[in-house]
């Protein structure tokens, strides 16, 4: 049966990649994109679904208005992140979209928490949930209705650092550190949650001859993804060259909640520290370290040549 | 076949179960300990583990003079670390030693990696080593002759946290945080290694019932071993509540070493942070997250009930 599919999106490269990805997957449908800040301001993640949505030829997806700023944030977020380029898609301009986002924007994700909330109640298991940026539309949800929350199938999220160190300190990697009192909400919550972190993110690189080849296939999405990836993959080879490219951070989380055989999980109760250096740093929670219950399932390991090879013919699909 | 063992210890009130724990088990036979500071200054170790031999009716096993001090240590180690008491056994004191320790302390452990290198050149695979405090004697040995270290049979240090905060700091594991450069070197090295860390140490706790089993065995091993692990036991009570007991440590170490089902493990390359408030973490090398060989295999689950149950029977065999 075809999953309802989710996708909460601070769009950036990866989102985008992994949008095109949930696209052309045909073991989900996309019902909507709940947005948020982190890689970019939540009105530019709004702006880019909504275009990369028409470029794919999916507008009739609806994209959704969700948190302008972090939970303990007062003032509305505004920075864009250097990896993801100018306007979070490597400074490539899209064709301006004919149709506008949803909701208002607010730092409650009125718009986003409704409509999760809605899509839970509506479809429980046969919902799929895949954050890919800060956890705070989640941890709103959650306040509001955990319950509603707590029939949704599964919720995979892009985030985190377990066994390997951060991206933004040592300790915190860039989702969980731009909002670690959402993140630390969510793993103390009852709710199961998937963590794929950078513990298995940094295993998955896109092979650099692969752009030239969406650039080949000479459509606009073809050429506007080899121009936006390429500008990502770019960034990684200059700051990251140790990896040998991008990684596909984004992408992975949403093939691993489509395929949960392409990751193995260590079960454990996480919390996040909020304080000090390592604050935004993912880590077993010592007071529930001996439960026998486990909330979370963390990535630690990733079938790297399978998926890859999968994301790479499923965004030819994508973009062809 | 019946392996040989060699401990490391800076002996510590878990160090003495672990070495009761290793004089009880029929698969291994004790050829030797080395000293090393941590719980205590290194010659305290020495006398402690004299006299725990003595007490445990194996006087000829030799105790080996190790490191004194950190590999970037100017002078010698000198504190007494609460958790094990004024002379590291809970200021319990045994009967002073018949014979001394082998060897003279020095900085180098000159005589420790004398014995470690001269019984790996001598039974190579049939020999297990256990350090079960900082990796100080282990990394002097490496610099000397890493080819004989790598005939080692096997190499199971208790260290490090992985996935749970550290017990010095929120990075940082005791053993680790007392000689970081150390354990760099022994995880960068490409010697096979595995780590029973905080990550499941914490999850194997010893029931309070076990210490008046021992006081009630009537011998002169049950009663001091009675009143060591009661003051470490109200130690933990006192300050890690949520524990429910003391922790197995240095045994989980020493059983996971003889019989590796115990544990369940990730294999990673591992780094040790050296610097800032980071200081003394084990955490996955990103420069070798992608390399097919994985020297580590870190413990991140336990069989917590069988190891318990294992080592409460054999505790009560070596103190009866």
């Amino acid at each position: 049966m075809t999953k309802k599919l989710i996708l909460d999106l601070d769009a950036g490269i990866d989102d985008a990649m992994a949008l095109a990805y949930a696209l052309a997957s045909p073991e989900v449908e996309l019902i909507g994109i709940t947005t948020v800040f982190g890689n970019v301001p939540c009105a530019q993640s709004m702006t880019n679904c909504r275009a990369l949505l028409e470029l794919l030829g999916a507008p009739d997806v609806p994209v959704v208005a969700g948190a302008d700023r972090a939970l303990a944030a007062t003032e509305p977020y505004t920075t864009m992140v250097d990896v993801h380029g100018a306007n979070g898609l490597g400074g490539v301009k899209l064709p301006a979209p004919r149709t506008a986002a949803e909701g208002v924007l607010d730092a409650c994700a009125t718009a986003a928490v409704s409509f999760l909330l809605d899509a839970a109640r509506r479809y429980g298991e046969n919902l799929i949930y895949v954050p890919t940026g800060p956890l705070t539309n989640l941890a709103r949800a959650l306040a509001l209705d955990a319950q509603a929350v707590a029939r949704i199938g599964a919720i995979t999220f892009m985030g985190g650092a377990l066994t390997v160190p951060g991206n933004v300190t040592p300790g915190a990697e860039a989702n969980i550190a731009n909002d670690p009192e959402a993140a630390d909400a969510v793993v103390r919550s009852s709710v199961p949650v998937t963590m794929v972190g950078l513990d298995v993110t940094h295993q998955t690189i896109l092979p650099a001859a692969e752009i030239e080849r969406w650039r080949a296939l000479g459509t606009p999405a073809g050429e506007a993804f080899a121009a936006i990836v390429g500008y990502y993959s770019q960034f990684y080879l200059t700051h990251q060259g140790h990896l040998g490219g991008c990684a596909l951070h984004d992408p992975l989380a949403v093939a691993a909640a489509i395929d949960t055989t392409l990751i193995g999980t260590l079960g454990i109760n996480l919390k996040v520290d909020v304080a000090g250096p390592f604050r935004g740093r993912t880590v077993g929670d010592a007071a529930r370290l001996r439960d026998v219950c486990k909330t979370a399932q963390v990535a630690l390991t990733v079938d790297a040549p399978r998926f890859v090879a999968r994301f790479c013919e499923r965004l030819t699909c994508a973009l062809a």
